[in-house]
């Protein structure tokens, strides 16, 4: 980090908004270098260039946090169901840092690196070994230096606390968010409970991100800081929300609506829902505002454009972008010129153009959490019985 | 080009596939290097970066054809409209060629110049004018020797037939593409005709590219087939649609929907239309099979998959792709690992998430085409009195 | 008949607007006293105060027509699938007429006698069988002294002109309606050319009823009308749509959505539909405007409410009726009082309170038609084997 | 009553189901007798005939309870807003209870005598007041000697614990129904909490009518029960939901949604909603199950069937149908008859026909409630000023 650069802790004292980025393994997905399933970053070694090209328009579009690309990067999650291991975890994490901070120095972002939820919690290992899978990422982040830790991806609270007492032994500030709503994680404990035991655990950022839309983690957002506030502590709040819209999930959020991953385009967030977002988000008194799942470049450039006058300044991206629409006046058609103002894109209401779809799904509800048998992690590819007993389960749902 | 490397013609001679890319205007607007409303490609010069990079997805995804990032870069729409001007049309086309060769290069792709509908048609100038501005593109193209030449996104047969003839004084073959549906071009001359209007002319590959829905222009390319063979010509025929559900559009396409072109989100097609396009395209005889606004290297890797049989063989991003949602297998969660299967994914209705919306829109039906003063094209932008008048007017349609 | 009544075509030579009423079948099986599937209307001896009550409704909501509820009465049809035969056509045909005729003496009305599509014609009976049975219902009309007759609800034109002849033979005024839509008769023949057919037959007044919306209807009487004048002909025009949105049928119209006839709910038309479907039904030129399944009582106000200026008088159930809502003054709650105004009436686009349906459906699509074995009307009821057929193809479908 | 019939706490004491009727005021709108807005019974003196037939469809549909059609026919209601008063509310009651004896005298129903909510109430009247309104009515009641009496239409648990008080000083069976949901009442008072003091004022059976739709009053009379249960107090449940999908609803019911009353039609239930309807009623222990405003004698009817092994015996309509849709075994076309099976009927999603609408509502959210100055019920008309003032006021809602 260039030595003039704020950190990420002074510049939530300040008073300053911080955009964070948007999500890589959906984007990069789309772009053809993660395979939907296992979601691992073995692309920062194999296509290295795709990965710095997503940085740099996250860069470009406002954000001041490179995350590194590392989710899903624990040794456990790699080895597991039947992927191949060209790369170690080390080698995949240390490349993640060399191209966010690569890009990062372009601009004016810090570098966090990030850790979220493991196989081996979800296979009951124990709180020691939990940690020790975390400590090899944290490893390679305290190498790289760094500017600051994120634990995101969370379902369950506990595992949450476990990684933050892992990441403060690094020194480095550190942010915590959990992938749940407003019913709490996946053992019930409310988002205020939840806000109270990671701020506890020394967590100086918390908040939420993935699972649901933007609407229901800026709620969630707003119960988290509720129970801070009510336990007299101090934190500061960020949100990281999915680009779909989720009205219709439970608990558990996107993974178990009947779209997930590969029919969610329906849901997609236009330019002008970020808008509202943001404003919400900002008047909900969370200064770290990003993205997860979803996010695209524009996504994130409409969040710094609604909050341009807060900041100061538009993002480089708006180069390319006339706010509101009104690059349209420079349309071919008089009746796309006719849309290059904010009250007409404000009051759209967009069609899908799928009148055989409808406008709500019934999600799975399978209530299978932590411990339950079907749960276990493998190392091998799911067998042709246990795929049979999967689809014949999902039937009679 | 490699001397080892087939021509378009020989490929589609000898009965082979050709994958197209997708459109680069709409995936880079998302990304942060073109302007909406322009349109225009000086992302070639200002950032070359981007644009190789989205070159490289879609060879990745299957394309075989890199189309040189120049719609729209004729001088006299560079000139349009306000645009700032640091870079020449020669140095944008050129940069564009040599993007497209560098990637070429790196798999089985051919290179093609792209020439597009001008402001100069549209202000009624003559056809000595409207061909002499195709003129400095080809240029262009001779000097970088492009493989093939497409003429694509005419709304008027007239403008497109005087491009082919500009593009067949180069030698190099000529694909010719219109943005129409069934009703047939802005002046009313069916699909049919127009065909056989383009055959006559020299274009050896005919089709429909853009405005339009997969479904409806696959339908219109069938319509153009059906008029070539009945007036006893012959053709190739080629398809590069939306990846956009348009069944509410009338005869001028996606741009009349109310959505269009920062609210089209509910409208992008999963990657499962997109095998069910490419299985109709390739049954009605159309082998030259790609896409325009709206596809990701997604889309075009979803045409290849689908058409791997006939091929023979997978695009490169397979790698990080289970056909059929077969990548599933290796989910953390067991009911996400029960979608693993075709069926699943070939009968979901997916859902928009948002119930306060409808599914249709009705389009703007302001029925100006060539000629009328609201279409003369102009260098300065649009004034607030021009604006004003055009809000009124949407008012009262 | 009061001797001061004017008959239908005094009527419709001096330019008056002729409301006719809704359709019997639907109202009443919602009621209790009709049966789906055979659809008869044995009601007539059954419970003759529930028929007489809906013709009051429909007189009292501007009615200007009481069709004796004898839709499907012919013996052929009566006798068909397993019905009990508790009274006799000629029983059941008679005391619709008497029930028709004092209600029509309580006001404005005329007596119209009906006959309608034949199982004789679908199972390839004979043109001289298929008069015949005609003309036993024609038989109980002229002893009853209809003021006219109505040959109604024909999928063919060719039965629906041996209808017109058996019916002109009694000397009464003739008006001939058709179930098709745009794309014409079973048999592919044009709605021009049916037209022109009826009219050279005999048929004073020619339309449409049943199996589509108002708008197709309105749009398929727009086409008649067409027909017969260029054909030099003269003609009045009537329509008895339905009262429920088809846009996703196709030539069969209703029967073939998923949704008839116990789900066509969501389909239903509000009062301010109709509005529209009068004004464009008088503004085609047609004069005889009245409703067909679906219609209850206040849809038919609704069409003598918009046609009020025109008629010069409001129908007497607009007592208990403020037109355009303004009745909703009298609300308690101050934000529905706020609904008392045409605009929001005119506006409003009515939500389903489905998000988990479809806009639109996928209509079957057997393509059988008269003369298919499927087709063959019986006697007895459907056999288990014969439903296990239809049940095993309607899933290939 | 013959003196055989048992009364209603006997019913109910032995276990026995009883099934109310359908909401007379949206089924006699829509019959051109009663008034939208004002909603007054008056045409029990004005049409008696009326009346008298959709009490017959009813009790032909399965109904055991006659509900005298004597909604907001209380004296300080047929005065209000500019009503005119042909009829005193003595007369209009009184015929009420013969119509409503007649017909039950035609069957095994039971005559019950209705109270509902009063302008006194919203006005801030005193208790006495109130009171002393409930008691005309009362007088005829008792005249009558109706079976029972039904306190129903409660938005505030305080006005219908007065009504109660006031009803259990006639010596008769007491039923009280509140329009709430799982919000509560109007002032905020839980389901459970209003269970009780209805029970703890004498109501022998309590329940939930009107305003949303049969899910969400299910839902609402099973926290009153456990409300009921949780407090050692016993009672009898009964539920009268709307046949409207409300899945769009706040705390105030129908009424604030935009479709109020007149473009409600897409969301009426389907008979196959009614039979999930009965179910889930019968399944939460409810046993006095009826319906509200949008019922028609099917819907009734099909409560019925739903509950026809449980009560032994088919409601006499079912004459004229086939349960879950055997009755289409009859039907002309194959496709159709294909569809004589309860599982099509029970899977089936209706589409609206409506693809430019959207499934869900935003209702109005006016927050207003007894005492508020927009809420003094007025003699007088509402004056155009008051309604420039409302519409205004709708706009910046």
């Amino acid at each position: 980090m260039a030595p003039t650069k704020k950190g990420i802790l002074e510049r939530l004292n300040a008073g300053e908004i911080v955009i964070g980025d948007g999500g890589f393994v959906f984007a990069l997905e789309k772009r053809g270098y993660v395979k939907a399933g296992p979601w691992t970053p073995e692309a920062t070694k194999e296509h290295p260039e795709a990965v710095r090209q997503l940085h740099r328009e996250f860069l470009r579009a406002g954000a001041n946090v490179m995350q590194t690309f590392t989710f899903y990067a624990s040794d456990d999650k790699l080895e597991n169901r039947g992927n191949k291991l060209t790369y170690t975890g080390a080698q995949i994490n240390e490349a993640a840092c060399d191209l966010a901070r690569e890009v990062a120095n372009e601009g004016d972002a810090l570098v966090a690196g990030g850790v979220s939820q493991t196989p081996s919690y979800l296979s009951c290992k124990s709180e020691t070994d939990v940690k020790a899978t975390f400590k090899k990422q944290l490893d390679v982040f305290v190498k790289k230096n760094v500017d600051f830790l994120i634990a995101e991806y969370f379902e369950h609270v506990e595992e949450a606390v476990w990684a933050v007492e892992a990441l403060k032994e690094t020194g480095k500030p550190v942010a915590a968010t959990l992938c749940i709503g407003p019913q709490g994680d996946m053992h019930g404990v409310s988002p205020q409970e939840c806000a109270v035991k990671l701020v506890k655990a020394g967590a100086q950022i918390v908040g939420i991100n993935c699972h649901f839309d933007p609407e229901t983690c800026v709620k969630t957002v707003k119960m988290m800081k509720e129970g801070v506030e009510k336990a007299g502590l101090k934190a500061h709040y960020m949100v990281q929300p999915l680009a779909f819209h989720t009205p219709d999930c439970n608990c558990q959020g996107f993974i178990d609506l009947p779209e997930f991953p590969f029919g969610l385009e329906p849901r997609i967030l236009t330019r002008w829902d970020m808008h509202k977002y943001a404003r919400e988000a900002y008047n909900a008194g969370i200064r770290y505002i990003g993205g997860c799942c979803g996010f695209e470049p524009y996504h994130i450039r409409a969040v710094a454009e609604e909050l341009a006058t807060e900041r100061g300044f538009f993002p480089a991206a708006t180069e390319k972008h006339g706010p509101w629409g009104s690059g349209l006046e420079m349309h071919t058609k008089p009746w796309v010129r006719a849309r290059a103002r904010r009250d007409y894109w404000e009051s759209l209401k967009p069609s899908s153009g799928r009148p055989l779809c409808p406008s709500l799904s019934v999600p799975d509800g399978w209530g299978v959490t932590r411990g339950h048998a079907e749960l276990m992690q493998q190392k091998e590819a799911t067998s042709k019985d246990q795929l049979k007993q999967l689809f014949d389960r999902s039937k009679t749902q």
